[in-house]
């Protein structure tokens, strides 16, 4: 926020009216502070927003552009904010360009294969409604609850299901982008398979929100699968569970999950969420396989096989609904959990080739115990990708020091095992300081080139992705 | 060719021998015209290489680009030269690089799913290779016995299994990437998720060495299915041939192939190569299921079942792998089938949304027929790809001239039908000439900038994609 009573932010108000009307705007200290936050934890009073406001169509939002973009005024692209890296925090004020209230869904197509949704629709309300017409939109990231489909584009967010199904940028074909100067572009069509020019929609996926403004997309289905089946398994060692996850795939087995959380994810969730997890075990795997009804049970006892050979001292099964709905809990509880363990919960999403796994886990333990940050590790296995959910205080500044020293650890780390910073979370402003040891100097170099085409004026989510 | 005998082109020879050395260089007016072609049928006797080079190495890539750069010679990526669009025709001479001698398979990891490959590594080797250890690399274009990955990365390209795993661009994680100016560029990592800055591997893919040179690739791999069966019915209308595609996709079967072959399809296949195909049918599909053995025999009765709901009049099962082969190489036929009817065949790729597969291969049909065009029609239905092959003699004018007459109706149609120009042979200079009809304007214009910005001296495979 520049100042909320100048003249600039007065007239800058006054002109959002005129394209959006006044009960499509806010600007009061308590909203602009409520809305210049996201699930990061890191809101800073002194850059807040000057505006948010919420278009209906991309006939605003191309007009709110042209007006920012004359005005060099900074847009910052947001739907629900529960990203974790700062994905949508005002920098440097200007506006929030809000998405809840375009949040229709605007075409189910069984025969295409194919939906079209506006940015604001829940992720979940998506899988439901496409549910009805047996189709599947597989990324679930675990706040699919509230989290809308905008921001999943924006930074190509993944969940369990990715190992087996991929993320958000396997989904999207079409996007349609309102550019800085206002300018609508549509970068693919309704067909999945198209050669027809460059790939500019996969360039729009993960950018978040630094190139233009996502303001319809049209994303792939595919069948639903028939049925699915849960496990937990337990293991002493994180040697032996690695091993599984590596013998189930290497048993041609997909699972459609394949999670890890390790034993202080599993005594945190079992302390303020009790449901008989075994507290005593090293690391518990939650394995859901899923497809025809008749082929499950043969993975589910192959797997068990697995399990066992590599010394899993327990195993979880469910037969029911209501006990394979207890297993989820443990591992959907985990972020949850780790909340009550200190006010504010800070988590990585460092990823490695699958082959790195047990040095990354342990790599991490050992740097969260040095900096007495408590951590629970989880993460999906499968594609070596963990998230540590570090609980901390933000208003001790000691916490802070040491987060900040192990967050760059955690990313060396990652490095020298073949590894980057995140494998569905995103940039933001949380890990751009980093950016430059992760990413080939060329193509960052190519990566401002392209920013530079497309946002001149850097008004596009300043501050994002790129160093400051 | 400028001129061979020139002083340019005495130099140009020169001085890449002493890069690559001379049994890496070929430049007889022969070798030049043979590799100045390619299966596009469209050789041009007045736009010849100068030169043909062997690299063997990235840095010799590396050295090659700079001095093209530095000399304004164009240069033009070849791997196998198989390509139906004109993608790799040296339209203003200069420099062939021909990766034939970068044929290696530098890692296949198991626990990883990933392998790396260089880009003259012939896609069929590639497969047989990761099958060893139980992995399975789906894309698999009809030429994949002689086809490389290079030119495979270079158009995205497809084939039958596309419908359920995807095509090219799905499987390449990481390029290394040999810029105009000779610099050299990692877009990605050994990670599948990874969302550290933009997606910069998805712009080279499929940019047909527009932007720069491929010359390795880290590729995504997935655990073999068990196994699979196929079957061929037939239909008397396309309505049923189309509905059946849907039907079976709406029972959440996804088949690894659903192809369709029309009546001129079947009797040309028929009358070159007898294998018993129905000649008096309208369309035929062929479908193939895989996956858990355990679990194939359920959908293919599903399928058989769907199939004769809608008045199938026919189905050709195949219970050993000697029936499985016969129904195959129906399929496979069919490219070479109609090259006995004319000199020449040449072969579109227009692509629609699957609702309207019915409309767009009956107005191929007819476009086809109007402008007598032999034209036998396939694809794949499940992802609305549709493959006119059309047998003409390409040394009587008047065929050549009804034939782009035909081209330009069938991408009219296409895009009426709210598809587009390619689903997965890519555009060349071939099909650039329709490219400003087909894409966004402000896309193409997008598009024209990134190029500029990787090779200003428009050295890169020029006069392919963008209109000349």
């Amino acid at each position: 926020m520049i100042k909320t009573t100048g003249t600039k932010e007065k007239n800058l108000r006054k002109d959002m009216e005129l394209i959006v009307g006044k009960y499509n705007i806010l600007f009061s200290y308590d909203e602009l502070y409520t809305y210049s936050t996201d699930s990061t934890n890191i809101t800073n009073p002194n850059e807040l927003a000057d505006a948010v406001v919420f278009p209906q169509t991309t006939e605003q939002v191309s007009k709110i552009m042209k007006y920012a973009n004359d005005n060099s005024i900074p847009v910052v692209a947001r739907s629900a904010g529960t990203n974790l890296c700062g994905a949508c925090l005002p920098k440097r004020g200007g506006i929030i360009l809000n998405f809840a209230k375009m949040n229709r869904i605007l075409e189910i197509n069984k025969n295409n294969l194919i939906c079209r949704v506006e940015p604001g629709v829940v992720i979940e309300d998506l899988q439901k409604a496409v549910e009805k017409y047996d189709l599947f939109y597989p990324p679930d990231p675990s706040n699919l609850k509230v989290s809308m489909i905008g921001g999943s584009i924006g930074l190509s967010s993944g969940g369990p299901h990715t190992f087996k199904y991929g993320s958000t940028k396997d989904y999207v074909i079409d996007l349609e982008i309102v550019l800085a100067d206002g300018k609508i572009m549509h970068t693919g069509s309704s067909c999945s398979k198209d050669v027809t020019g460059y790939n500019l929609t996969q360039l729009f996926v993960g950018s978040e929100g630094t190139l233009g403004i996502v303001t319809q997309a049209v994303i792939r289905l595919i069948p639903k699968p028939e049925a699915k089946r849960v496990m937990l398994a337990y293991f002493d060692t994180l040697e032996d569970t690695s091993k599984t996850a590596n013998d189930i795939i290497s048993n041609l087995i997909t699972p459609s999950v394949i999670d890890l959380m390790d034993n202080n994810t599993l005594k945190t969730v079992e302390s303020f969420y009790p449901s008989g997890l075994k507290t005593d075990k090293t690391a518990a795997l939650l394995i859901e396989i899923d497809g025809f009804k008749s082929n499950l049970d043969s993975q589910y006892t192959k797997i068990i096989e697995i399990c066992k050979k590599n010394n899993s001292s327990y195993i979880q099964t469910a037969s029911t609904k209501e006990e394979e709905e207890r297993i989820w809990i443990s591992r959907r509880s985990s972020f949850g959990a780790t909340a009550k363990l200190a006010p504010n919960v800070l988590t990585e999403d460092v990823v490695v080739p699958r082959e790195n796994i047990v040095p990354l886990v342990k790599g991490i333990r050992e740097i969260c115990n040095k900096y007495e940050i408590k951590t629970c590790i989880m993460g999906h296995i499968g594609d070596g990708n963990i998230h540590p959910n570090m609980a901390i205080d933000l208003r001790n500044p000691n916490e802070v020091n040491n987060f900040n020293i192990v967050k760059t650890k955690l990313f060396e780390l990652a490095l020298s095992l073949n590894g980057t910073l995140s494998g569905e979370h995103g940039i933001g402003c949380e890990k751009s300081y980093f950016i430059a040891k992760a990413v080939d100097p060329i193509k960052l170099e190519l990566m401002k080139q392209f920013k530079y085409i497309l946002d001149p004026k850097n008004i596009l989510n300043p501050g994002k992705i790129f160093k400051d």
